[in-house]
């Protein structure tokens, strides 16, 4: 097992969602986990054949263990599956490799519905973006909804995890990037902006925006115009505005 | 009544919505129009009060009556509202007034999720976009659930609406705006575009894409970049990047 398999991993879990993971050549799909107690059923079978033709080794466990694995105990119809994801990585694994002064890397902060979380990701991955700083706490988790809404393109994307998010803007912080945030009343434009430096963009959640604990941490903020009254973006949109903007600004 | 009334009324349902758009003092509600077979309650009490407040017309109706006002008797709740709505137009409208050669109109062909459709409306208005062609077949229609996914900004945005899309598209022609089809095969993007004349940028729907009798129409094809293999991108953030790239570009 190499170091950075565990940050590498996702654990999927709905049989649903197992099946089309497993009918997903382009995906590295390591150990399939089944409850003991699971009934037999078509789906079932679909699964374990699959897993089988691609040599998948699968693993039974008691209910209880199964819940630990996906997490999810209430949602995974006792089945979860591990797939290394080669573009994940944790925040420490970010930041130890040179960063190229044009990265651009999105952070959710409070970002609880998993249709924008999944939105977000698909826009990202879409713009070239170079991450997604995304918090074990406080954000939906990356489950079949978020998987869904970014047409499966969660398992390319550079998710880079921690803890909470504070603490891992400090971390970047610390090593010279900057923190934006977007802010309807900052005087600069995110798109007359010309970055110097790798910058992180702070999301807010849907109901309470960019939290007060991030905020004190931005060193810049940056408006985007908007006509008619309107007063804010949908987050996912915005998202995708940050991550083509570098591609768009002259 | 104005001749442009009609055009530029929308007739909102549901009790809950109403009393909303009644308390909302920017709105320029013109008649409430409630089932003679409602039985009283609480919200109903207060959505005549507020009625009466503002010296807004009440009329009563048979249910059958009502529901044909609404066009929608199941879900109506026997409460409907006339809304003017100032940037509202018809195809006509539109075409008639002399069309500035930077106005890009987005046009919604059979985009038939309202969440997307009201996240399209709020993009649009943010972005300062011309207007967004509506047909009123085979595409959402502006009830509560669009509404409410446009965040309000549905009351101010420049709809014009048509009957179908494609003899719509074909007035655009003859009156000389481009029609442009996003294609992700298309080789000229759309960020490095510098459109010569107005132009209407086509927003195929969630599950077929933009129809063939569509595309036939298009004088011009761009595509918008997609890094990580992705393939397509949600139809409001698409909406937004078109709207945005306008104002972006050098």
């Amino acid at each position: 097992m190499k170091p950075d398999h565990f940050e590498k991993l996702l654990v999927l879990y709905g049989r649903k969602p197992v099946l089309e993971a497993l009918m997903d050549a382009s995906l590295d799909c390591r150990t399939l986990h089944l409850a003991s107690s699971n009934r037999s059923a078509g789906i079932l079978k679909e699964i374990v054949d699959y897993a089988k033709s691609r040599d998948i080794l699968i693993r039974e466990h008691t209910r209880e263990a199964l819940g630990r694995l996906s997490k999810n105990k209430k949602q995974d119809q006792g089945v979860a599956l591990d797939i290394r994801c080669p573009s994940f990585m944790s925040i420490e694994q970010f930041l130890s490799a040179p960063i190229d002064s044009a990265t651009r890397v999105l952070a959710l902060d409070g970002v609880t519905n998993p249709q924008n979380v999944g939105m977000i990701i698909r826009s990202a991955v879409a713009s070239g973006i170079g991450g997604i700083l995304y918090p074990r706490k406080g954000v939906a988790s990356l489950g079949p909804l978020v998987i869904k809404a970014s047409a499966g393109t969660l398992f390319k994307a550079p998710i880079i995890s921690c803890e909470t998010l504070a603490p891992a803007l400090r971390q970047c912080l610390e090593n010279g990037l900057d923190i934006v945030a977007l802010d309807g009343a900052a005087p600069d434009s995110l798109f007359g902006d010309r970055p110097s430096r790798a910058a992180v963009y702070v999301l807010g959640g849907e109901t309470h925006g960019v939290s007060d604990a991030t905020r004190s941490l931005a060193t810049r903020s940056l408006s985007i115009p908007m006509a008619g009254g309107v007063e804010s973006l949908n987050v996912a949109v915005t998202a995708a505005l940050i991550g083509y903007a570098a591609q768009i600004a002259p």
